[in-house]
């Protein structure tokens, strides 16, 4: 196998980890807040403005690691620069 | 076996691991909220509205993470580019 | 062993963890959540109808990520591309 | 050892993988419920009819996810399509 | 060693951990169930019959899970297909 | 080293296994519902024979998942159904 | 090294093994239930004699699952069928 | 496959595994600051920005080290002061 | 090296590995019961005979399975069954 | 592969984990402080003034531990005392 | 390396992590109970001498399964039998 | 490759995982006593002094560990001693 | 590399692992102690003496299965008694 | 690579797991000691002194099993018995 095919392996298994991993952790954060968020609506239902609007601009910050890795993730699959150097180079050739 | 036969299998793997891995944080956290909310309903059944609201609203956010991982791992199996590329080189040979 | 061996045997150990490991998150989550609404109907019994529904619904959508594993794992066994690509080939030799 | 063997060694390995990690998630979650549905009746013993049918409703839901990974260990060992190609073709032979 | 002798070994293993960790979810979810039945038992001796009796239903679905390991486990040792496959071949020959 | 031996090596791993893993959940199982039992009695001395009737029905059902571990383990060392086979092809040599 | 070493190393990892893994769940199962039983004993003294009668019967068939992995321990160790199979087999020669 | 691959591949996975696993620290602690944010707006609703203000600073100080990650893996992936050097020396030669 | 030297590497790590792991499960629940009893002993002193005489019977009961361990661990490095037989081998020879 | 590039794989990955687990920490514990802090607000809004400041100076504190793995990556990547002694070296050459 | 080699890095490394393993049960444990003893002086002044001769009696007990990892690993380096087997071997030579 | 390049080698990686593991303990415990001291001011605003003296001495003394860590990494790196030894070792060959 | 080589190495990791491991438990433990003493402190102001003479007692017990494992290690280190044998052995050739 | 290579190599990584696995507990335990002293100064400022002479005496003690850990890395990096013995013969061939 040659270097073109190894790093498009290294590519896909980095990528479906990094996906994967880094899901568990937002998920589980904004799982809490809502939670939460819940939680304080029941108990002070006057403030449903403030807490929802809180509760969604926090989320899309914890959401915001998750979209690192999305991002991560998608160069590995799509803009991997390894990858473009050996084609570049390989259409030299 | 040639370039094209590791790349799938590595695809195989990666698309298994990262699903299955990634649906861990996601469920828990949409159970977590989920259990809150019906605890919410019962404390204050006047506020039934903003709260199933507030649940489904977020619990879409929570999914997408978990959507996230089931879109790498479409394309890991479906729109892979790497296959892709050996694909067409191999098409153009 | 030739190349479709190789994706056959990686293919049944993927699909084999990817379910193991994806059904832990959606059962514990809808375990959690029903634990709570069980709570809740005998904290409200009033409110029996909104808890339920909003219940099934949830765990509908908790249920969603277990369905996502079961669909990449059916995937997997009975449409996987790399799989028919290759049986493609090896008919039209 | 021939593809077939090492195709029924990787389906026997991963169906007992699957269907043994598979059995967590759902005995912990119904078993929690479970517990909660029996507090729940203490607490209201009035609500003993809405208690006890939502809770087998739910439970027969979470179950599903142990039941996916029952028919995936089923599949795996008696309707492998990588092994029924396999058959097929020593069969043709 | 021969195909046989593979298939033997794998499928000794997967029963062995199959069982093994098939056991840990079903024994600690009876249990935490169990031990709310006696608190509620105590709290509400009035609905003994009611208590024990969705107790003993839901314990059962939730062995249900454990009794999934064993069955798998016994599919796996006296009715492996892939094992009667290969000593059907063997008696051919 | 033959294929009788290597059955033997596999099937005392996995009977070592198998009972040292199995045995986890059960007896953390049993414990709970027991701590549980004598608060209970504790707290309703004059239910204890409801009480103690439930606990050690239940008892016997969560060992039952210990149980099952612990006929796979003698199965798999005094029965051993591939063990049988390759004794007896050796015994008709 | 011949069969009958590896059968015997093997014997002797499993037994380790098996006792070691084996002890972690009863001893806290019954450290569990025994912490319990104290403070009911504080909380309700008229009632000792039921409580440790109730304590050291339950303890005892917790103790079941650790006297399981004892006596596979003492099987494989003293009475393990495989090695006296290869023994009988090597006094016959 | 020379000494750019390699360098290539590792940078490929110690960059996806920097960023999966550095997501979960940032994600979880934001998460349990922002669900506390939230009980707290319930509790104390005049003191609104006081509290909204100190947890988006606060949040921006724990996802520092996310953001941490995130450098590292885009300076692996395009600023890698090893790979430039391999490059230059190539490009020398 | 011979078969006794590798009985006897295993027997070390064995003994080693089931005597440091079998450890942890007693003295984690005597540690329990201990806190529990002193506890009890601060509640309610007049029963300070009763509960004194249960912790310390019961402790006997839970040190049972670290005994185990400790006579697994004896018998493997003094009267291991497999060494004796080769030294008895090796006597005659 | 030449020396520099083992350490440049070497590095590669060293950094890559140092960074990734090294985030775990303080995030986790800058975000259960901020938490806390925000419930003080709420709790007592009159001395805001102290708890953010004290609040502040403490996330400092604990963000240096991330700092240090941010520095020893950094030293790693662009400041590698064994790259520079092998660069010169060469360079030497 | 020749056997006495062997068994000497297996005793070291065994003796290491007997001791290293073991030691975190009875520390743990013996804290918890030190922990809860100091709770209930303070609760109980009175009771000090009962407490205090409980406290250290019992924690002798669980020091005891900490003692016996150190007498393991006492033996392995010590009088380890398979060593003085050995050494007597080499000995007659 | 030489001997140099090993000792380079083990030595960034000790590094990256000495600082990786070793920042996460410091973290978390300073994290927690942050965590506590803001509670304190809000319960008792009066001791704000003593209780951030005692905050500020004491997270200084679990940074301490922190700083070890630090310190083991720059030994590694910028003062290792075996490195030292073989560098010197090369200058006067 | 020689025997001696080999006893040096595994020494060298065994002691590193040995003290790793083992600082674990006794510094958890000591913490849980010392922080449950500060509480009694402040609850009970006037049995500071005997509380601070039994804290002390104590954490010098639980301190010894840390020194355990000092002392394991440095007879590991300073006094490997098969380390001396085979340089007494090397010395007398 | 010669004897001392690879003692120095096993030091290296002996060093950096020791110092950084043994720096959890301590810092964690700490921790936990601190937050709880800063408590009992909130809800005793009276006694302030008892409790940080308490506290500090403590923590030293706490303390001295991550100064155990840095003992043993500074004895493998800087007074290694088995690297001096071997430079010695080195010097004296």
């Amino acid at each position: 196998m040659d270097i073109l095919g190894w790093i498009a392996v290294a590519s896909i298994f980095a990528a479906g980890l990094c996906m994967g991993i880094g899901a568990i952790g937002p998920a589980l954060g904004e799982g809490r807040a809502l939670a939460q968020a819940l939680s304080a609506l029941a108990q002070q239902p006057d403030e449903a403005n403030t807490i929802t609007r809180t509760l969604f601009v926090g989320m899309a910050m914890v959401e915001s690691t998750g979209i690192y890795c999305f991002v991560v993730t998608m160069i590995l699959l799509f803009a991997n620069p390894f990858w473009n150097h050996f084609i570049k180079l390989a259409a030299e050739k």
